[in-house]
């Protein structure tokens, strides 16, 4: 079966608190970078699946996301998938 | 001035290993999800920031990723700038 690569994004919802992200702009603060006036802290995966051509690829990433690599609740996800050139 | 959207993704390097990805991984294979083959976590970051052009902007990201965002030793980054639309 041939393999493909899914990238996906999980990011906070834009209302949701990102204690990370402000902790990271002090920082950066602190360090003289002044010009940063916002930053929002996600997760970044990449998968590497077999499946039965791209909308089948495209399925499983997406109840994958759903299930397990994002929280609903607070954070949002959006993926690619290409097939995987080796 | 004009104000940039940086989007960053940080991932280990290749050969750096991934328990965070494994586990996620063997999560996938007990969901029933075996087609899954491979995942590898890394983190991504969105940042605006105020900045004299594009180049300045992309001047900025990079410093900032090298200094604090990516550790040089097990980490690799990549990041695309944007003007932000409002």
């Amino acid at each position: 079966m041939p393999v493909y690569l899914a990238r996906v994004y999980v990011t906070l919802k834009p209302t949701v608190n990102d204690p990370q992200g402000l902790t990271i702009r002090g920082a950066l603060h602190d360090l003289g970078f002044r010009a940063v006036e916002s930053v929002r802290a996600g997760k970044y995966l990449e998968l590497r699946l077999e499946a039965d051509g791209q909308q089948d690829a495209e399925r499983q990433v997406e109840e994958i996301c759903r299930l397990l690599l994002a929280n609903p609740v607070i954070e949002v996800y959006r993926f690619q998938v290409e097939p995987e050139t080796a």
